[in-house]
């Protein structure tokens, strides 16, 4: 499976992500690179962490391998496991093991999310010996100088059960997110989705007061990426409204009262 | 068992499905299906999620690859496993892969039943890179031009505790269903039962009445299904009373209270 | 293993069950059959729901799969699963899947007792298309044009926890039952116990007074099949006494209490 | 694995087990067993049950497959399994496969102890036409004609959410046990262990009045199994008080103030 | 694997394991031993159940396997499996197989964290018939006339949802274990840890006072074993108060209040 | 997999681990491993016990074997399991025996988050016999004679639900860890991170400072880890206080309030 020169091929990007930066946080990535700090990246769905280390992997020319963390996923989907085949068991290297041996950037989306077991795995990675012990196999990998391990989460809506223990958050130096600033964001919907500055900035308006709703019971406010998603739909010709209606107001919520108040937000966006 | 030169020719939609439009989510559908912005569809059992997504399919002339989520799927059972065979193992995609990697509409209804490993794996395919990384394979699939992600949900009788997260939900534009208006449901369920206008219009109104009946306990009232149903055994010569009995106050409750109120509902209709 | 020409053979219903009809129910299920409605039989336990299935089946001449539904069934214990070989896997069908390929009825006994799984995996079959996707094997099968799908479930003892969900009890057509009336069920107890009419109307007599009893705490009255075995212990020489301890009294409680009610009953029955 | 003539020679009984009979239960299982009805034993623990199978199965001259149920059973522990093997998977039948096949008595001890698929595995065992599906070999086994099915419980500790199900119930003709009266029981200790009549009827009632503190909270009281080990320490020439201090007292229970009480009636007894 | 002339060679006692008795439970378990009763052991932790079994096993000359139980132990894990290999499957007898099919004694060491398969897969073993049904390898294992089965259990801090069902509790004879009387105690740790009576004394003064805080919070007084690695540390040259300090204080608790009063007891010991 | 001479040779720590004592640690530890006791490091996190351990296996020229606990680690994780291969199944020792068989310190890092079946895996082993009972392979390990087991755990935020059995800890003495004087500490993040003795004094002011906030909230206060991060960030260039809000602030906590007090540290500490 693994045949070819190189393993992280597919995991390399190639075009320049375009992302528009809205803090130090370009700098302060690069700072804590040269010394290979695991990084937490920390902020609200949709801010654009993601787009954000493709960018930094881009940038220092480090294939990215993302991982999806979720409740079910094992230690194993990281790390590895025996497959069977014609001539017995092969072990493949999982996402984390990949990204450690041959010097990737691994990114674990949404950490929390993930087991104990997934998390208490990356411990060894993080100590100042970068060492990721695959006792299936009988192997101490020793990381790659080029590996770096950085993973997100979302502080806004996990519950206490769900939460980075203290002794695997301490491992990490940590960057807070949060949506850009108005004419950043403004800028991003403008060239994410090719509409008029002036319509991205009306759509930055009302994502902004549907954040504020948060306070009145909506679980997350409109994302930059909605905003793109309701540029494209309304420079293709369907009207704002329904562009709107369509991509934040039924994907936000289902509350009747909720979903008023956000259809009055639209309407006032665009009268 | 892939062999063969069309892997997605069962899930071609050869006949047009009779469908009646209601609103313009033809319209709106198309111009996303342009994006191939990911799509969730809400609204009530029965109200016709599935056959719109069968008509789109057709319309789009795209094949269609439907999934009904539960809390047992897996991952794998989306993405695909290895089998053992005579010469080691073989990979065989799951219906998501299938249809990201040859470009059908995947079509996964209740997606909230799934649990999070089935709709965390979702999330890079909705990203703007489209990609699925089928990790136990150690492949990055970038999902074919013609792939769509569509998924459903029925927030009416959903618990809190199985909603979609707000990381998912951001991710796909949304639109919402309801039961038919009168003239259109008396249209599909003369259509499809093969009566008589007045009958399918003397139908509808009881339904309609049925549905009243969900603020006073009823967990669903009659979808338009059970209307097709109930017409088709009064077209054969089934008393109409217990045509209705065996398709809608049977089936609907097994409260002897809700019961006795749908049987009055039923007489009243067919005096 | 599935060699030979019918693989329904061992499921045919050779032999015409001897049954006695107390309501229309065989009318009203014929008129579903021509549709290939799938069906939904709500009474209590022992009541006659199985038999009736048998007797359809046979009146039908088509085989019938029964399956007793339970918490821990699967979904591959329905659908069917790959098996280990010589020559590698082999695909064995599940017994849902051995009907809709050739032609059965399928009877799902206690569906509630089933994992969601289990019961959203014959969604695709009760609609307009009728299909059984098996995923694990990469084919959408087309149901067979004598397919149909049959299931039980008894509304007295569910809990709210097991309850079909309103998308899956939507898609059935549902026939109520209940214990036949005394003169219907008299006649079962004689001819299938061997017994008098006389002998068989006191016990009639008797199980109904204790289905009274669950007014006061018996969790269920005598069913039809008891007396049945009761007849045939008293017709072999059994004390009446004795054979109602055993097959009544002991059999339906552990309670002192309503253990010495249905001592009562027993022995004012045969004093 | 099953070569040989006689795949049940391992559960034949061939020497006479020793039992006393306290009431008609000979004469009612014996009735019962012409029309192989299913029985359920029901009574507390150590009183005799299983060696009254015991003795039934060499009466009857019929081989006894016991299986002692727990709540981490499968059906497949009771039904059979396909192994893997060199010339690929041969299926091997499960205890209750085994005694249906050739015709034992298959014994469920302790039922209540199984999940729900292991009760309901039996269910269409239990019917008219005595089947005994199984789904995974895509077999349907008509029960040898000389099969019977026994299970047993003990209503004394079963928590309500232990208990069997009505549906599982009503298919059994039940025999309720008790301890033997005080001059039966007499006799098994003096034969079983080996110890005078007079000293048997010491232990017997030492353990009459044990079982009376049931209702100052001990939750069973001495088996009669507890006083042939009792009683066989006596005449091994043990001390008395030690050895019920071992068999009885200490076997009992850990309370101390039970303890104390077990103890004074042990020293009553042996002054 | 089992190649060779005894598969228990590994498990014979060969040097006589010191042991000091307090009571007369050497005579006691000789006693049970000829008749081969199922001996239940019960008391604190390490107050000598462990080396007490080894003990017996020398004497007696009989190997002993020993299981330590836990939750996640299944019955297979006992009983034995099946095992993949070049030749297809080959059965392992567990270390409860080993020990009937051989005649070791098997010693299930706190035997109430075992699950109920665990402590259920043993009832047959304890009857009568002493046999172990294999019924994964369908066969029916009568147990070598030297077999032996005990278990032992701390009754001190088990819950009441771990405990041993009545069933099962009645099947053995028990003797209670408590920590040995002082001056028992003073010569087992003079010997074992090779230091002075007087220093072992003051060891077992020391223990004997933590033992009395139970009743103020402590979960476990000091065992014998803690007094014995005390007394090898300061037979080493430590110092008494960082010999306890490391053994006892820090061991036993986390508690601040309950450490200062160990502190405080071990400096009254060591002024 | 396990060719070669020195199974253990990936475990050994080459190089001195830069260790700064802060108590007698060195010297218990030593003594303890002339008498292998088992040993408990007790403590709060990024204290400094893993780097302990390393600079212990350094200093007797030991290899050492660490394990990261978790709750969904099995006790095969631990001993071994049996791997398929051409040849059939092959065996592979765990992390555990490994240390066992060949003589190797096995650290097992915040024990109490494995399940049970982990920490009584280990009883065996801390017994007079230490021994390992592989009981799938069917061998009973005899541990080398200078296998040590030591394992650790944070008194600080375990629940009661996990809490170690009293049978557990009583197998091992325990040595307690808290952050260093602050000479020493300054004295390590001078060293490790190559700031002047000024800097790493006023990051441990700082850190101390942060501890003092756990009686107001915070989980953990700062560790020393996260001093080493800081200082090294500070050193190639970073503004201090960007430094400590990545490195402490941000990573310490998600709370506001807290974050606020945190950053009035910071920045009193950087004015």
């Amino acid at each position: 499976m693994n045949a070819g020169a190189d393993p992280l091929a597919a995991y390399r990007v190639d075009a320049a992500p375009w992302y528009r930066s809205s803090a130090r946080e370009v700098e302060l990535y690069e700072r804590a690179w040269v010394h290979r700090l695991p990084l937490l990246l920390k902020g609200p769905t949709g801010c654009g962490k993601t787009r954000f280390v493709e960018h930094m992997a881009w940038k220092l020319g480090r294939p990215l391998v993302t991982v999806a963390c979720n409740e079910d996923m094992t230690a194993a989907d990281l790390v590895g496991r025996w497959l069977l085949d014609a001539q017995g068991t092969v072990w493949q290297d999982g996402p984390l093991t990949l990204a450690a041996r041959h010097g990737a950037i691994c990114y674990l989306d949404e950490v929390v999310e993930a087991r104990q077991d997934t998390t208490v795995v990356i411990h060894p990675l993080t100590d100042a010996r970068r060492l990721l012990p695959l006792d299936r196999k009988g192997e101490l990998l020793r990381a790659h100088a080029d590996f770096q391990l950085v993973v997100s989460y979302n502080p806004g809506y996990q519950s206490q059960a769900k939460d980075l223990k203290p002794s695997t958050r301490q491992r990490f130096a940590a960057l807070a997110f949060d949506y850009p600033p108005p004419e950043v964001e403004t800028d991003i919907v403008a060239h994410e989705a090719g509409v008029t500055m002036e319509l991205a900035a009306r759509l930055v308006g009302l994502a902004r007061r549907t954040r504020a709703l948060r306070e009145h019971g909506l679980e997350e406010g409109a994302s930059t990426r909605m905003l793109v998603y309701a540029g494209r739909l309304i420079r293709d010709g369907m009207d704002p409204r329904d562009s709107c209606a369509m991509t934040l107001t039924q994907a936000l919520t289902d509350d009747p009262d909720l979903s008023a108040a956000l259809r009055e937000l639209v309407h006032a966006t665009f009268p």
